[in-house]
């Protein structure tokens, strides 16, 4: 018996030291390079084809270095320090497809990763870094041609200032100069900004893509901020949409009707969000059901038949979340709704979570299909 | 002797400690504020009228922190430790109005400040503060009528990809649907990358704002990366214009020339740049004398009337640098491109050097001049 644990043992530290690299399906291969999100020239962090993440950092004189990065529940991933004082290390194990916020701890203060270019995300700009998808084509610059990100500035007298957003022009809106387009309003999620959805979520190259490949008729969105104090973050539980339901139907809608060629009536005007924005998406739709005819909740909710508008009934509802949410709650609320008559898709993301390789997908999915239904 | 040695070593004590903080001119004054550059709702860094910045930084268990900015020659700021193991300073002296990159040296390693945004300088991701000027009024947010700031991506078969521009397009722009543009081609300095201009150089609002006060006819910016290597910035001494050269003239200009309403020709159309960016004008502009007839040299070195093409003059020269820099040079310089018959002007920066606020007020000075001479 005795004889037999020892075995046992041995197989068991086989199993998790040495021998742990000699298995074919758990080999850390030697493939790394620098993440697509990495600064100019920027050697670390580094991802290699498994998913696995690499950091590197110089910080000679600290005492601990912490990357909030790494397998859930671990407590990211620890550096340790070589002789010439650099910071480094590996991922535990390969992290999911498609983008990822991060920072580091250093001798208990938080800072960036001085190698990736920063993303707002947490209500703060965070480090970035891009494991590599199966699918990553759809959201790739490619030679094909390109709409524009056009920034505007516009007045808000509700809140007393002039508010940011973008707006993606498709290919062709300036030479095309009679045609008129439908419009997405497209609400990033909580501690985000309404630059995430370009930077993170590479809405304009998904739609560059899919244009260029004729899967989509061309349409506008529109990307703003979400929130109307900028100071508090406080919890959702507090949040009231009606300050920034007001920004966005009394004074973005107008002003992007009068400056961008729309097609301005309800049947060519649709609003989704990811998360908060789609709680915000939801809450917003069903008070003004008479602004959009097209709604989609992407991580961010769903409806349920009760509480929409009878006579104003929305042409499409899209429902989404990656597989590793809570995809059941999707399906069964698609169903619901089309046992209920509506128009209804559900999509999830398979292998992914709460984050922005669900929404890229989710947009891919949602953009064919958005003003086709009626 | 030596009791008028001892009063005058104690009148020296005096003016140099406890006696330092009654004098009124040199008392910091405690109406520190959170820089207008800093992240959403971040409290530190901070600014005083006066022009002192203060830092903030939690790192508890750290060995030191230092900040980059200071008076000049004194190796930056360095922090102290306080009993909750947050670090905080104040700079020795007041900073110069403007704009200002800076970062944090923690332990021996380079990091950015996370209470301040970010912005592309010195060839990374810097953190930045503003010191409120007496004349800011100039680019700030007002509640005028604002252009856009267009992200466009453009065919480079040159260097193989798709580059990214910004384009400024004056208030009007979308509504005046048969007016044209003269346009500007403006570049950043060594260092920085296309964002620059509007980030840091708020281009967009000089322009709005001039705009507003009718003291500018509107005209496009067209802001690029005005290299072509983008993973090695070596020295300078290195740089060859001819391939930047190819995709400004030969790729840039004719995309935008066919995606926005232009005056295409050689009198509506000018080319400016700061620091390496003028260095760039200066040699695009005399390799290309037929493509542009206004110039504009930034803190970025001077023209001789030896050197202009006879048969193509420009139609104006405007050099600018800081009070702090070489003004004489640049009036010099001017003078004696006017005493050869050249259309030229010089400004100076009162009590700036080679920083943002410079640049700022050089494009507030010469936009309104730009297109108006022939």
């Amino acid at each position: 018996m005795k004889k037999h644990s020892l075995i046992l043992a041995v197989l068991w530290i086989c199993s998790i030291s040495f021998c742990y690299s000699q298995s074919s399906t758990t080999e850390i291969k030697e493939d790394f390079k620098p993440s697509s999100k990495n600064q100019p020239g920027k050697e670390y962090p580094q991802v290699n084809s498994q998913g696995y993440a690499r950091f590197r950092v110089e910080a000679p004189k600290a005492q601990s270095v912490n990357v909030s990065l790494g397998l859930g529940g671990q407590g990211g991933t620890d550096l340790t320090k070589d002789a010439d004082g650099v910071w480094t290390g590996t991922t535990a194990g390969p992290m999911d497809e498609g983008f990822h916020y991060y920072h580091l701890t250093i001798d208990g203060g938080v800072f960036n990763d001085p190698g990736a270019k920063n993303y707002y995300g947490s209500t703060r700009w965070e480090s970035g870094i891009e494991i590599p998808a199966h699918d990553q084509e759809f959201y790739a610059l490619k030679d094909v041609p390109h709409g524009n990100v056009q920034q505007i500035l516009f007045p808000s007298p509700s809140t007393n200032t002039s508010r940011r957003a973008f707006v993606y022009t498709p290919p062709g809106y300036s030479q095309e100069s009679e045609k008129r387009y439908p419009v997405l309003y497209l609400q990033h999620g909580w501690g985000e900004d309404e630059t995430a959805w370009s930077n993170q979520g590479h809405a304009n190259l998904i739609m560059d893509n899919l244009i260029a490949e004729g899967k989509v008729e061309p349409f506008l969105i529109v990307m703003t901020y979400g929130m109307t104090n900028e100071i508090k973050f406080g919890g959702l539980r507090d949040f009231k949409i009606e300050p920034f339901q007001t920004v966005l139907v009394d004074e973005l809608i107008p002003y992007v009707d009068a400056n961008f060629r729309t097609l301005s009536d309800r049947d060519h005007r649709a609003m989704g969000g990811l998360s908060m924005g789609g709680m915000e998406t939801h809450r917003i739709t069903l008070n003004k059901p008479e602004v959009f005819s097209r709604y989609a909740l992407l991580s961010g909710g769903i409806y349920t038949p009760e509480e929409l508008n009878d006579s104003l009934k929305p042409d499409l509802i899209f429902i989404s979340a990656g597989s590793k949410e809570n995809p059941d709650r999707v399906k069964n609320a698609v169903s619901a709704l089309q046992d209920a008559g509506y128009q209804a898709v559900s999509f999830v993301s398979e292998g992914t979570a709460h984050e922005f390789q669900t929404w890229r997908r989710s947009l891919y999915e949602l953009a064919p299909m958005l003003f086709q239904t009626k």
